[in-house]
Formats: C-alpha cells, sequence, structure tokens
C-alpha cells in the first residue's frame, strides 16, 4: 500500500500529468498566490441542473480517472496508511473526496438532487463525497454562486476555479461531509486529457511568471519590460479568466447583432481581414496591475500581479466603428456594446464585458476587431483570431477570441461587468461591499512603475562631473487616450523631484494609447551613498494633470484593483 | 500744504474716485492677495513703438488728471511735505513718480525712445520721472516683457497690472530714476474717467470677494456654493484678465477663420441665435483654483484664490462643431481652434486661447457659442454677448467676448496659452521653468472641497440613534467630462472613510460636464468630541478612478495652479 501511494504521489507530481489531470490541476492550488485569488473568478449564470451534470460528468474526466485507477477501497486504504506527517496533510487531504468513509451513510444521486435549496438543505457532491454546505452557503466567499452547485457536483467549478484547493478549503469541505454517493464516480465515462478543458493550453514562453496556472496568468519579468517601446509578443503578459479555446480560421465567425434594422451580421475572419486595416499602438493594462503592492498594505483578493501585467503593442484590424455605422448603428448615449469571448465558464457562458457605445462608435476611440498584433497574427493566448482592441480601457474590457457583439441597452450581465473590476470606498468590507453600487471600471487612472533597478538591487553609481547618478528606468500610461505629460523621480522621499526624459509616440491627446518609457539620472548625495540605502519614487502626470496617489492607503479597496499609488524601490548602493 | 495732503488723501480714499482713477487704481494696490499675483497677467506681443505711445497716452488720461490737479510744483511741495510717518511711506512713494526731483537733470521724450535697447540702455517713464531699467531688466518677474515699454511709458501696463503698484517695486523703481520728462504729462490731453479702460466696469454683487480689482477677480463665499446645483449668475466667480469691454448687441461680430475653401463667415447675434440651440450644464474651473492652500505649502505666484473660483451652471447657445462643420472644417488631429476676445491689453492685442480642433469638432465635446447662462443673456462680466463653453476645460479656455475665431495649425501664441496656465515639476522655480516644455492646461483633473463647515467654524455634533455626526457638504468635479463617481470624507486622517451621497446630473461618462454636490454625515467619536477640534478631509474618484492626490507637497508648481489635494478643514465641535 505504502509501494502504490508512493506512485500516486509520483504520477501526481510528474511532467506526464495526463492522467490525472484533474489531480494535478489541484496540486498546483497549492500555490500562495492561487489561494489569494479567491473571488477572482466567480460565475454568474444559473443554468439547468440538467446542463450542470452534463457539464459536469465531462469534466469530472481527469477525476474519475484517478478514481479508476485507485478505486474506493485503494483509496480507503491509502487514506489509512497515507504518511502522517504535517507537510503531508495537504496531500492526504486531496483524497478526501475520492475516500469512502465507512463512517457515513451512502445516498443516491435523486437524494443529493433533491436538496438544492436553503429550505431543503443544500448538499453538494465533490468526487463521491456527499455534503451538506447549508450552513455555510451565506459565508461563501464567492456569495450565493455557491448556489449554482445545490443538488449536484462542485467538481467541475473547482476545475477551473483552484484557488478551492487549499488545505483549509478541504478541511472546511470535509466537515460537512455527510456521505458517500452511491457508484461513486464509476459511472462517469472514462475520459482521456483530451476531454479536460486545460488540455489544449497553449505553450508559453519561459520567461512568463505565473500568478496562477489554470487559467493561466502571467507577467514577464519586469527588469524587461522597458527594454522594448512595443513588448514582444511572447513577453506580453497573460490575463485569462477561463480555459484557451480552440478556433480555426475555417470555423471562427462573429456574429454581430446591432438591434437595428439590418439583419445580424455574421463576418468570417476572412471577412474581417477585408474590410479597411487600421493600427493603433496601445498598452493593455489589467485592472489588478500592481496589486502585489496594495496588498501589502492590506490583504485584497485577487491574483497577485507586480507591475508587469501591461504591455505595449500595435494592434491592427477592422474599426468596430465602421462595422457598427455599416450596420446602420446610431449614436445613442444609454447604449452599450457588449463582447463575448468563445472561452467558456462550466455553464458554456462565455467570458464577457461591455464598453459605451460612444466609445465604439467614436472614430477617435480606435476600437478595433484585431487580427494582428506587432504585425504578427494574435496569439492563441492574446485572442486568436479575432480580439477585440478597446485602447485606454481595463484589460478586461478587451475581450479575446471575440465570437459575439450585441449592441445593447444595458451593460453586459456578466460577472466580470457586474461583479467584479469596479473600485470601492478603503473602508468598504466583503460584508459592506454592493457592486451594484459602483461603476465597471472603463478607463483606467494614471499610474508608472521603475523596471530597472528592480526592489532589493545593488546599484552601481555613476560617476560624472555633476557627482554621482543613478540610471531609472520604467513605464508611465493613463487610460482614456491621456497622454504622459511628464514623470516626476525622487530619491529623497519629495524633497527634490527629477524630471523624466519620456519616450512615446506621437500621437494627439485624447487618442494617446500607447504607453510612455521613460528615463531619469537621479544625483546621488555623499550622505545617500554613505548611507547605502536609496528609496526611489516614480509619479506620473497626465495631459488632464491627473497624479498618482501617494499612497496605497487611501485607494485600498478590497479587490486590489486600481494600484496606481507612487511606485516605490528601495535598492543598494554599490 | 499739509491741507492740500490731506484734501489729496480724501479724494484718493473718497467713494468718489472719479477724478482720480489711475491714482486710487494704485491705492487698491496695497493689498496683500494682490501683490501676490505678480506673473498672473503678463502681454505676450511686443508692438509698434507708435502704437504704444498712442495707448500710453489714451491710458495715461487718469493719471494726468491727478497731476493736472496737483502739477508739478505742487506735488514737488506735497513730496516734500507728505507725512513722514512709517504707515504713510507708501502714500508718498505714490508720489515720486508724478513729482519732479530737482537734483536730476530734464531729458526730451525723443532722448528717452532712443534708448530702447540693452546695447542702447533701456529708458522708461512713468509719469514724469524716466528710469533707466537696464540693470533690472533680466531680473523683471516678467521677463523680457519689460522690453514692451523699452523707450516708452511704463503707465499703461502699470494701469492693468497693478501689482506693480506696492512699496516694494515703487521704491526699486526710484531707485532707477535718472531724470524728469521735459514737459511730463502735461502735454497729454486731459481726460475724465470715461477715458480709463476701467470707466465701464460692471456692477458687481456685494458677496463676491475680490481677489484683485483691476482686472475683476472674485469669488463668492464658499460656503453658499453648494447651496444651488446651478450656481446664481450673480454669484458665479469672475475670472477677468483684462477690462470689461463694452459691446452692443448692434455691433457685436464673430469672425470665423477656417482656412478652408469657404471665405470667412462673419456671424451676428441675431445670426448666432438663428442656428440650433444647445443647452449644456457644465462647471466652469479657474486654473488657479484653491491656489490660496498650495502657497501654503510653499509661496506661489498667482491671485491668491480660495475654492470659489469654480461655478456650476446651464450653458445655452449654438454648437460650434455645426459652425465649423457647416464651414467646411474636416477632423485634423494636428489643428487647433484659436479663440479671441472683445477684451484688449495695452498693446491693442486680445486675450486669446485656443483648444485642439478634436474637442471643438466632437459633437459629445458640447462647445457652445454661448449667449445664455441659466437662461439669462450672459452678464458682462460673463462675456456678453457671446463667450465660448468648452465644457470640461479649464477656464482660462472658455474666452469671453469672444469676437474672433480662427482655425490654425498651430496653438494659440497669446501669453495665457504659452506662458501661463501650464504645470510644472514641484521642483521646477522661476530659474529654472521653461513654459515652452509643458502642455497647456486644458481638461482639469479632479478634484472637490467642502463648503461647509467651514475652516473654523464651531459645529453642532447631530445626536441620534447611531451617535453622534457632523453634516458636511461639498463639490466635486472632474475636467474631461468624467463623472464623479465616489466622494469619500474622514475625519481621523483616512483611518475610516465615509462614502458622500452625490447629487449630479443623469449624464454620460465623458460628457459629464456639470459638477456634483455632496452632502455627507459623519460620526464623531467621545474621544472627538473631547478634543473639540476635529479635521475633515474630503477627496473624490472619478470615472477613469483618478483620485485626488493626499497633499499639496508633491504637486506644488510655482503658478499654483492644479491645486487638486484633499480638501482638509478643521472646525471645532460643540
Amino acid at each position: 500500500m505504502r509501494l502504490l501511494w508512493r506512485t500516486f504521489q509520483g504520477l501526481a507530481k510528474s511532467r506526464n500529468r495526463r492522467l490525472l489531470a484533474t489531480t494535478t490541476t489541484r496540486w498546483s492550488g497549492r500555490n500562495q498566490e492561487e489561494r489569494e485569488q479567491r473571488q477572482d473568478h466567480q460565475w454568474s449564470h444559473p443554468d439547468s441542473r440538467l446542463e450542470q451534470l452534463l457539464y459536469a460528468t465531462y469534466w469530472a474526466g481527469g477525476l474519475a480517472l484517478a478514481y479508476h485507477w485507485l478505486g474506493p477501497k485503494k483509496t480507503d486504504l491509502l487514506a489509512k496508511e497515507a504518511p502522517a506527517g504535517k507537510d503531508d496533510e495537504e496531500e492526504v487531504a486531496r483524497l478526501w473526496h475520492v475516500t469512502v468513509r465507512s463512517d457515513l451513510p451512502t445516498y443516491k444521486q435523486a437524494q443529493v438532487e433533491s436538496h438544492n435549496s436553503a429550505e431543503a438543505r443544500i448538499w453538494v457532491t465533490y468526487g463521491l463525497g456527499v455534503y451538506d454546505v447549508t450552513d455555510f452557503a451565506e459565508n461563501h466567499p464567492g456569495g450565493d454562486k455557491i448556489m449554482m452547485a445545490a443538488g449536484s457536483a462542485i467538481d467541475p467549478f473547482w476545475a477551473i476555479y483552484q484557488q478551492h484547493n487549499t488545505l483549509e478549503v478541504l478541511e472546511l469541505l470535509e466537515g460537512f461531509r455527510i456521505g458517500n454517493l452511491e457508484g461513486g464516480l464509476a459511472e462517469t465515462s472514462v475520459e482521456t486529457e483530451l476531454g479536460s478543458p486545460w488540455a489544449q493550453e497553449p505553450q508559453r514562453h519561459a520567461l512568463l511568471k505565473p500568478a496562477s496556472k489554470r487559467p493561466f496568468n502571467a507577467e514577464p519579468p519586469i527588469g524587461m519590460l522597458a527594454e522594448n517601446f512595443l513588448t514582444p509578443n511572447e513577453l506580453f503578459y497573460v490575463r485569462n479568466h477561463l480555459p484557451v479555446p480552440v478556433i480555426t480560421e475555417a470555423e471562427y465567425e462573429l456574429e454581430i447583432e446591432t438591434g437595428c434594422a439590418k439583419p445580424p451580421l455574421t463576418l468570417t475572419l476572412a471577412g474581417i481581414r477585408a474590410l479597411p486595416k487600421h493600427s493603433v499602438t496601445a498598452a493593455i493594462m489589467c485592472g489588478g496591475n500592481r496589486r502585489s503592492e496594495m496588498t501589502k498594505f492590506k490583504a485584497v483578493k485577487g491574483l497577485s500581479w507586480g507591475a508587469g501585467a501591461v504591455g505595449n503593442a500595435k494592434w491592427s484590424g477592422a474599426r468596430l466603428c465602421d462595422v457598427l455605422a455599416q450596420q446602420g448603428v446610431k449614436p445613442d448615449e444609454t447604449r452599450h456594446v457588449i463582447f463575448e469571448g468563445a472561452d467558456l465558464d462550466p455553464t458554456s457562458h462565455p467570458y464577457g464585458a461591455s464598453i459605451p457605445l460612444a466609445k465604439a462608435l467614436d472614430p477617435r476611440g480606435d476600437v478595433l476587431l484585431a487580427y494582428e498584433m506587432n504585425d504578427e497574427p494574435l496569439s492563441r493566448d492574446h485572442g486568436y483570431p479575432i480580439r477585440v482592441i478597446v485602447p485606454g480601457t481595463v484589460g478586461a474590457r478587451n475581450v479575446k477570441w471575440l465570437t459575439r457583439i450585441v449592441v445593447a441597452d444595458q451593460e453586459s450581465d456578466s460577472h466580470w461587468q457586474q461583479n467584479d473590476y469596479k473600485g470601492f470606498s478603503p473602508s468598504t468590507d466583503w460584508d459592506t461591499v454592493d457592486f451594484s453600487k459602483s461603476d465597471a471600471i472603463q478607463a483606467m487612472p494614471v499610474t508608472s512603475a521603475i523596471c530597472t533597478p528592480q526592489p532589493g538591487s545593488r546599484v552601481r553609481v555613476d560617476e560624472d562631473k555633476d557627482g554621482g547618478h543613478v540610471t531609472v528606468r520604467g513605464y508611465a500610461w493613463s487610460g482614456g487616450g491621456r497622454k504622459i505629460v511628464r514623470v516626476d523621480l525622487t530619491n529623497d522621499e519629495g524633497q527634490s523631484w527629477h524630471v523624466a526624459e519620456l519616450e512615446q509616440e506621437d500621437q494627439p491627446d485624447g487618442r494617446h494609447y500607447g504607453w510612455s518609457l521613460w528615463t531619469a539620472r537621479l544625483p546621488v548625495t555623499e550622505a545617500q551613498r554613505k548611507g547605502g540605502d536609496l528609496e526611489i519614487w516614480a509619479k506620473a502626470v497626465d495631459s488632464a494633470y491627473n497624479v498618482q496617489p501617494e499612497k496605497f492607503e487611501h485607494i485600498w479597496n478590497l479587490r486590489g484593483v486600481l494600484a496606481n499609488a507612487y511606485h516605490k524601490v528601495r535598492v543598494k548602493l554599490v
């Protein structure tokens, strides 16, 4: 049995995880950063029970395979004979839900299904475990979304939202265990890795540092970010909310529903390419960029991004305003344009977001149905074959794998539009937050970051006739097309400020969507040299003369978005 | 002689200043706030010597009258017998330039005129004094603008830019005295008050508190500002750069030069009124609003505005985009629209400013040729008969008494566009400033102010079931049509923030040009009550989630513009 245990462990940890997809997926959940992303992904549409069950069955393939390998009896024994050391606790906990508890009764699937409301008690299954989560439901960090799994399996949800796969959560769940599911997963058809939504994730550059692996979210080393005015495609940060869909050029279709007199339009990739081609240089920034700094002041929920959740590229494609005008869409301040991607959540609902129609129709808005990034076809991670580029607007609205556009009277009702990517007062907490009271982030505020030197690094002081200097380099950007007009640096807490040299495109204000790179040579005093430590601050000013706030304390928000305080880097002088 | 001196004093101080316009004007220059406005008004166009002289002659009417009354001999005696007490020093100094100095030679006008360059030495006259200011010229706070008066009279300039009329400046000038002007001002035609550019200033509401009287610049009591969502016209702050021109409806013409195929257009007031009428609610804010707070951190140059250099009104008129489109103007990102007013500087150059053509042509930009303010015809102080309203843009571009519009390849070359109303780094001082390196302010940054309670006031703590509260009320606004999405208040230095209730129009973002009024009920702790003092901070957040900076220290700039740090008010609890 110990041999079998070790074999299980080996399989789980090996590179060849094909046969244990779901289980190995869970292993990656131990990452501290992933734990912090609770709330980062939720879903907003309840769906038919049947559909959920079908989906659950489909998704549980990997898990079923593990079950098939080990079987209830084997895992039962395994659990009992598993190593008891503290380090192994989490690994053992990962087996609980595939382990028959002989101290508990067995329930039929139909019995579980009847417990699908607070009144009837809320039961869920996970593997072959049956759990009564009624008393927990109202404390669920994801709110009432837990009800989507009421009376059914949570497996498909947890397979995507792996923030659940921590020892704490597994222990919590096992505490609600009331029985075993009759037949367990034995009835589920055994599927190969091909059945996993993660089976066809693209290869990524080894330098992209993941904030989470599934869904894949990663940023390049910030030290490399200011090396190129146009960020190399393979180093451009990736922010996926769901598995990357597989789309072929032949299959691709974009539906456009305008609600105008004209019938809905379906465009092929060739059809989009045949439209007049426009290019725009635009930085795309995640709403959570620099969250890791904000969370140091007070913990926030979300992926732990550094300052690298931003990139600058030349995007090319058809102009959305042309397509909408062609369809007869007229300006209307009350309407919105909803975008849907081909990336589906476990209930088969697509990722979605919306922008005001006014932005979409504005020729100066430069909204593109983009098929090229820096003159190359979009990569799969960046939305192949078509992504909407909404310059100046938070990354979340730049929907990838775009399959549907709807001109509507309301914003997108997606989770990401309604219950995420919004700002709140520093005193708003998870007990008091009301997402309906806050505006969805569209244009982003002014920000900047020091890319080199990096925090904690040893920095050489350059000597010249004016004395010692250190060279500092970084990026700055503001949303809404607002040009960066100045970046100020200080190494004495603002006693003296030094204006950086800017590298930026010659674009008009209001349409200056690309970022600005900047370089400053900061004088270093003798006293600073002797001290050895130097703290450098950067702050940017945009064309509306908005400036970054000094610190995170007064802009803190529970989701850790809009983290645009001064960027402060402490280094050692050599 | 002493009797005559007293009579002079009495005349100068009396309400009936008609006969001593220039002299009394100077008396008002003792105001500390006016002294601070050095640099606030400069002019940018050198002009023909002849034109200057003619203008000088015209303007010097008031001064000439004083001269006529008192005559060289009288003032000579007066000066000698004037009271010698310290309090009277400034009054005596005001007579020096109308006093013959028998210890100095007499020069002819032609001699003065020949000294009009650094090489030939720079001479100027003031009254009957002749001064060699060559060595001072490069230290002139107004820069090389002093050269506009080289070889001629400074009187007309000083008559408008009364920041010169302080004891310090008068002493400085007298130190450069080299002689007396032959004939003095005796040759100048004597004119009545009607000849003074200030003769026909409109009546103002007694509650408008002047930051300077000539030109008239005044704000309402800030405690009244949040009482009305639409600021009453007579309490709307006034920011004049020059004397208020007199324009009749019959005379009024607006020239429009687009450089397009169509010939220049001249519109009468009736013609403008005949165009489709549009209305927009827009706050107009002076670039120097809240300067008096910034200057407390470190002195800045400019009118000492409180937080009342802002008002919110419903403006109505013709849309500039319609007029320009009618003239065949096409979008061009590189072009600008220059506005000129009927208000003339001493060289007969009009007040001027410009905005990007893109703003002027954008139907969502809502730029108006406005003839109504809150459904009433514009008052003279607000630009009768036509003022351009550029919503979301700093007040300085909302040119009053609009007489000329030019679509041009360059920004306005006016002083106010090129050498004023720009932001700089906190470390930029008057020795290092280069106005050509900074962008003219257009859209304004997010800001807010507490209107009640007012600083130092005694505030009653309201009791209710939740404990004690104080009610705080104010305004918030952001430029560029960005809606205010939240106003946060704290009375414990940001330990806890309280979200205010907003009163605002239901306008779409990007076109939300009106301000937001807000009200918050701030809980007061027992400890705060016992302490007696309470400091309240307000900060606003706009739709791009830009926030106000915490303090003035890091946004300080030498002109004291863009003073949008948190508004902090300290009160006493009752």
